[in-house]
């Protein structure tokens, strides 16, 4: 899983500071989240193939989080697009884009599908063989969501040395690998564990932006490899966090620490602070795996 | 008079080109021209203190011309911006940018006012003492207006040493300025050309994109110091312009030509050329005073 941070700065796109948008290469899909004003230039440069993006994840309808998405779907129509276009984001999002598409007479020639969100539980919006994606309800001023993808496991490996001994059938073959023991034809069962071996583990990755300090989400990202958690302030601004509905490099890794996961990785950052480096030392004094999204930037998992 | 060319680029945002956007400077306003994407980049880099900005002109409503618009607005507010915001644009653009700032619970703290057109006669927008705005009437996909930028002519000066020998009261001053002769005691009528010298020469700058060639706007722009026209493609893409409803640079020329303006700027280019040379190339075989926009560059006159 390679996730590449396109833009992690809150409020507007400044000179070297790109709003949010992130691209999240995982299981051969490359899902959008988030979509800022300059996320298709942020691309370009990412020198990804962009065109195979075909799942785009909003997650609250504020401009730096979804001021990019016409431009952006606009432009794939220009480059002859014909591959489906899935859109989550909240309710009103399909209202907005038509309404911009049509007055510009400029509707597109692929398919464009909307999945407008206004649960307040968690929801699956997509899954295949390989991956699952499901909301992570937060607590914003506009109705938001988070995501959370997830590695589904693969069919576990073939012990071939075991299975030939023991002349299984090649016909069981995808029964053990989904994890199924065996009855000998003398009525043995051979457990799958004897079988087979571990597929490799699989990953998952959360995504929290933005919201208010919530232990509410906790459960939903246990233990997941990798949290993206919004911290637009640091503590030296905690007055501002109840009206904004923001929150603190503190608060972001006090979840984090909460939730046990493998990584945080902090960003949202406001414009007033002098360096980045603050938020990751202040968020250090809380839990210990702490990275600093920054645009452009990739980290593996 | 100067324009600084924000964007001058045709369809998408790309690396290192913008879409179309263009600040004027004119008798101490900041009129902004159009609106692509990443305009409000643009804006910071120009250096210009954009927040005197109070006029918006939006020629059509292809989102290469006024995305960048939902995002400006919102910076403005966050900004804290107080003073009027006029949007001059095509009917349908109070509703889009209403309808986003609705959906991000963002509605602006300054007061924001639409002027919708759908004219296809020529109109006067905005008026005061020392400058005229109006739009030029295009041929395009869409409902298109350009726009011409015209200097109202200044007060005469006076002649204070004629003035002072014919003992001339000052209560006479303004009328003299504005041109009227005066009727001395004995009856005499002094014509005002020998009280006054001639005010600075007026200066006018015409916008012309998007448009298919037109030769309907040359009384229009008759005589302009500047003629912005765009230039979508090269004679060799001739075939193109047609259904596009865009020029080339030759007929660009061709209308600065006919129109007689003091130069012609090249813009919208289609990113497909290696060289935006080529356009002043082709050009300069129809008209000679021929320049090229690029994002970044300034003009005077």
């Amino acid at each position: 899983m390679k996730l590449n941070i396109l833009g992690c700065y809150s409020a507007t796109p400044r000179t070297l500071t790109n709003p949010t948008a992130q691209l999240l290469e995982i299981k051969n899909h490359l899902f959008l989240i988030d979509c800022g004003e300059g996320t298709q230039v942020q691309l370009r440069k990412s020198k990804l193939k962009f065109s195979r993006v075909r799942h785009i994840f909003i997650s609250h309808l504020h401009g730096d989080h979804f001021f990019g998405l016409p431009g952006l779907i606009s432009t794939f129509r220009l480059l002859g697009r014909e591959a489906e276009l899935h859109i989550y984001g909240p309710k009103g999002i399909k209202e907005a884009i038509t309404l911009l598409l049509k007055l510009g007479d400029s509707w597109t020639n692929f398919p464009l599908l909307f999945h407008e969100l206004e649960s307040k539980e968690q929801e699956t919006l997509f899954e295949d063989d390989n991956v699952i994606v499901q909301t992570i309800p937060l607590d914003h001023r506009v109705y938001t969501n988070g995501f959370l993808f997830s590695e589904k496991p693969a069919p576990r490996n073939l012990n071939i040395k075991v299975i030939q001994k023991l002349k299984i059938d090649r016909s069981q073959f995808n029964n053990i690998k989904m994890g199924k023991d065996v009855i000998m034809d003398d009525g043995t069962k051979i457990l799958n564990s004897a079988l087979t071996f571990d597929p490799p583990q699989t990953k998952s990755y959360a995504f929290c932006s933005d919201t208010a300090y919530n232990e509410q989400l906790i459960p939903m990202i246990k233990g997941v490899d990798a949290l993206y958690h919004e911290s637009t302030f640091l503590d030296s601004e905690h007055h501002l966090t109840t009206k904004t509905k923001h929150c603190t490099a503190k608060q972001a890794a006090t979840i984090a620490k909460k939730a046990e996961v493998g990584c945080l990785i902090l960003g949202h950052y406001s414009t007033r602070y002098k360096s980045i480096e603050l938020f990751k030392e202040e968020a250090v004094t809380v839990f210990d795996k702490v990275e600093l999204a920054e645009d452009g930037k990739t980290f593996e998992f």
